[in-house]
């Protein structure tokens, strides 16, 4: 119990983040209060161990650390409700977290307090084949909900690059994506009612277990994207869909990267449908082969690649559809590379690991920011001539790759070599002259990785005083103390 | 100005609802308030003549009637934003308006002050080909829009019932649904993006023009189904996808109607994905039939149909895809009649033109009143037979049709033979009974049309104090003095 017995709500900050915290508004858990905290919950709930905290002091947010002053693992609902009772009543902060993969720094406790980590609510308590829904605790990981739904031939489709760690809570809170939103939407889509303890420990459904709901204003939607400021999920239902039964993925390669970008509204205007569609830059693909192994060999004079994913009932049907993938970009006249394509287990495995692994191999190679920018897909090929341009202006090199079919292109700005002033002094305002051009391209500053703590300082860029004013306002309807995860979003 | 120089600020009930209305909480147009509003826009954009009021007191909920005080018809959104700062500044109650299609009164102007009807702001400002995008202004009738995508090759896919006469704006502001729901999602599903004006004037636009936001919470998804109690929607950006070249419909008839219901979720659980699933009860075609002139024989015995529409880019694919339906079908046993197949285009029109007739036919025979429940969808035939349980424990007829493949049933309950005093203590209790039923069933009390006034005394049905008080809590932050559309949803 060291961190405790120190008794201090320290946030600990061992890497160069700019983040003001405010320490004393909220009570720090003193020896009393931590010890009625073990009082609430069965033995084993409550942990404040140094290892514990340190393990909650971080997600994949770059090199940010702040520590709670305690963790607890609730296992039930009525433990959480508990929780929030004592938080409500101390006014203590509250950080949920789900596996810490999340890149906005949204589970980072930042004024100490309670982290309330989801990891023992993790069962899969329902899947409804006839009605096909799944109820879930948050805790429970995507790819494990996937695998269970796939046994009965079922589909909960968002996949984001974590989902083999990632939880469904943490997905929920940041409204996440991945590469199959193009084809079946983000998690938003997908949810279709939650259990939420509120600040005050009062427990409400969202809404209904239902496909179409006029029930007033929807709490479900509210919740999604919401970041754990408005309450705590305990519990999810979730949509599911016949499982595909074949896929194809094709990975095509570009002379121009420009031309890569301006070929996915192209696809799209030709009425195709793909169930992925990713881009990725030259650079992002070498830095993947390079961090897992693989013996692919890329072309000299490739600047970029889509891979594109078709997935369906029919083989045949698939085969059509890739060549009318062909057809569309010949007629085109895009200069294009040879096409490798995905047909076997392994071919595709291979080609999405490379995708999967782009983001682990970039941010390996430096100190980086990744902004997740988000604007109508026809917009890309303007988007990556921008950031390049803003990257020269301010010395910065950066590597992009996301989804492009739904406009979603991952920034990721290094720092290389620029030397720790340099990197300090114009990191904020390259990041905010791309958040313009951003906006100015009718997208937004955040598509899937949501606000958190690192995009917070951005926000007026993309929402007017009025706009945060009424963020400002739901805040307060739902957690007037604050306590929920607090220095978040605004 | 008949109207307006009585100065009342009365509502008038002509027909026999419980209703109360608080006359005193608003702010009244006296003759100087009334010349000051006109002073503030064109002519012709404030009306206060006799017909124009009638015209705004009702829409096609039953047979109520309330009354405004003087009709405004914005040309532009700086002319809402106009009566907007200028109803804020008297505390004017302010009720916008579509086309009055809507099924639960929420856009009559229970409190009187300012209907404002969106009838002038109907542009289509861009149909965005590259991006799959259109903007148009609320008073854009859903039809026009659907026609003007065609052109193009695209699709919006949201098809109510009304979709001939109702605005993308009251879809908006009720979630609207339709046939096409169950595969294409709702008015939820395909809007990306509003531009709003706030109860003080202030104008925000919720999000982006892009297909995922994780930029603070969803503000969009917020107003959307919120009924006009939040803010005045001026502009709104739909999604488009292609649009399916081939359909192909089935009308299939039931000996029983539970088994009708039944095969609902059987469909899906066989992997189908049919663009359209409708349930129609044997007293609902036949009215329709009846109120058409069709010429249709229903087979005698016959007690339910379904109605189930493909579509796709290739005849043949549709044709297989029947053959699949069949299969199940048969395959489970039901006792079907013969299915009648609409392949020409006149043959699909009369199926659907029947379809979209059973709701003004079953309620040209008789004083009713339609509940619009939704459950998951396995549970339709315990809620069919609970619907007629509770019936014949009132003494009330029946006639349900509906978005089955959504869980979706619209329950219309006749007064038929019933008298006055019978019907008057009963139908809040048979209605509070079958609402009981829905919520138990893991459903809501309105998939598709909202609360608004007539749903407002059953929503303790479906939410709880704690609940409705965060709904609260949100209208408070948007509209602090009540003066958007009051009296409606809680």
């Amino acid at each position: 119990m060291k961190g405790i017995e120190e008794g201090t709500g320290l946030m600990l900050k061992e890497a160069g983040n700019s983040v003001s915290v405010i320490t004393d508004a909220y009570t720090v858990l003193n020896k009393e209060l931590t010890m009625a905290l073990y009082a609430l919950l069965p033995a084993g709930c409550v942990l404040a161990d140094e290892e514990a905290l340190k393990r909650a002091s971080r997600d994949e947010t770059e090199d940010l650390i702040f520590l709670p002053e305690v963790v607890v693992r609730p296992e039930t609902v009525e433990h959480v409700q508990a929780v929030m009772r004592f938080a409500y009543t101390h006014r203590i902060a509250v950080t949920a977290r789900g596996a810490g993969t999340g890149l906005s720094g949204s589970a980072l406790p930042v004024h100490g307090g309670i982290v309330l980590t989801t990891e023992r609510l993790n069962r899969i308590l329902d899947i409804d084949l006839a009605n096909h829904q799944a109820t879930v605790e948050p805790g429970v990981v995507v790819e494990s909900l996937q695998n269970a739904c796939a046994e009965h031939g079922l589909l909960y489709p968002v996949d984001p690059a974590s989902k083999g760690s990632c939880t469904i809570g943490g997905n929920v809170a940041q409204s996440s994506g991945g590469p199959r939103a193009v084809k079946y939407g983000t998690t938003r889509e997908n949810v279709i009612n939650l259990q939420v303890v509120l600040a005050n420990g009062e427990m409400i459904w969202t809404g209904a277990n239902v496909l179409k709901y006029a029930t007033g204003y929807n709490l479900t939607q509210l919740m999604i994207g919401s970041e754990g400021t408005l309450g705590v999920v305990t519990k999810v239902v979730v949509k599911l869909r016949p499982l595909p039964l074949h896929t194809l993925v094709l990975l095509v390669p570009f002379f121009e990267a420009r031309q890569a970008c301006d070929a996915v509204s192209t696809l799209f205007m030709a009425g195709l449908n793909p169930s992925c569609l990713e881009f990725m830059e030259r650079d992002a693909i070498d830095a993947a082969i390079d961090y897992t192994g693989s013996k692919m060999k890329i072309e000299e004079g490739i600047k970029a690649h889509l891979l594109i994913e078709l997935d369906g009932q029919e083989p045949a049907t698939l085969e059509q559809e890739a060549t009318l993938f062909y057809e569309v970009l010949e007629a085109k006249g895009y200069t294009i590379g040879q096409i490798l394509l995905g047909q076997t287990d392994a071919q595709k495995a291979e080609l999405w690991h490379l995708r999967r692994q782009v983001a682990y191999a970039v941010k390996h190679t430096s100190i980086f920011k990744e902004e997740d920018t988000v604007v109508p897909r026809a917009a890309l090929p303007d988007l990556l001539v921008g950031v390049k341009a803003i990257g020269s202006r301010y010395g910065f090199r950066s590597i992009c790759y996301g989804h492009a079919g739904d406009g979603n292109l991952h920034v990721n700005i290094l720092k290389g070599d620029l030397d720790e002033q340099a990197w300090k002094e114009r990191i904020g305002v390259g990041i905010r002259e791309l958040f313009q051009l951003v906006v100015s391209l009718g997208g937004t500053i955040s598509g899937e990785h949501g606000i958190g703590l690192v995009q917070r300082p951005y926000l007026d860029i993309a929402l007017s005083q009025t706009h945060i004013g009424l963020l400002k306002g739901i805040k307060t309807a739902f957690d007037p103390t604050g306590i929920l995860n607090p220095g978040k979003i605004f």
